[in-house]
């Protein structure tokens, strides 16, 4: 297998939501995903981009992707977000995932932040017991609060 | 009580490590704090911030902070993250949280952000019912992983 991992750009960002997609069915929410294409170029490919992406591939074909970005840890300092690593279903197992993560923790010790850091459901024991195997740490203690658009403009306009 | 709520400069980050080292304690981390004022002057000033602050002002000395930065999500879009929420223990329960909470809120929804997110910790009951009575729904299913630079470089080095 050939494989190329390389930075995302805009031409391949069809292909990256084909992925985001993919894993929203994986992850039970089929009907999660409320961006587009142009939503991906237009965030990703600004003048001070918000995310960065790195795609794999093999035969010319985009078969997944890494999405990432700054955050800040007032204990720790910079780091980096791993916010999604995707591999369409026909070619897990294949070490393409694991191509993925060993450039973005490459990525992140190079450009000097001081941890990578992602999520994951704690249901996905294949996934918990890779990251394990390569040294992160899991807390299940935190809870993830969210809050919408909609409920925030709810909840200010009653003050 | 006259609170003033503003945008923190230079001049603040002393207070702001204070708070910090105080939520460390509060959360029962007292030692995980690795920064220092200048890290954190040097990356919330530079010229593309990693983060921006808002500090609470009472008599012209500061009571609390909310520390928070851009992420990307891709479900959603682009979102906000809000990395900590202090306030010092003697000025809790005076509705300083609520003043600060409320401020990143607001600049999420004016600055176009489709959701503002954070975390909380599992037994934390009084700031979680707090956050589900403004509207944020909460998920537990999510396991945080990290892996710190010393742990990254020592997996690569075994490839």
């Amino acid at each position: 297998m050939n494989l190329t991992i390389r930075k995302g750009e805009r031409k391949d960002m069809p292909s990256v939501l084909n992925l985001i997609n993919e894993l929203a069915v994986f992850e039970k929410e089929p009907d999660a995903v409320n961006i587009t294409v142009d939503d991906l170029i237009e965030n990703g490919f600004k003048e001070i981009p918000e995310f960065n992406i790195f795609v794999a591939e093999t035969e010319g074909i985009i078969r997944g992707m890494a999405l990432f970005y700054n955050r800040f840890s007032t204990w720790d300092g910079p780091s980096l977000h791993l916010e999604d690593l995707i591999v369409t279903e026909k070619y897990r197992g294949t070490g393409i995932g694991k191509a993925l993560y060993d450039n973005v923790l490459k990525f992140g010790v190079e450009s000097g932040k001081k941890r990578v850091e992602w999520v994951v459901l704690d249901w996905n024991k294949p996934a918990i017991d890779f990251y394990r195997s390569t040294g992160a740490t899991m807390s299940e203690e935190w809870n993830i609060c969210q809050m919408w658009e909609k409920d925030i403009k709810k909840y200010l306009s009653k003050k």
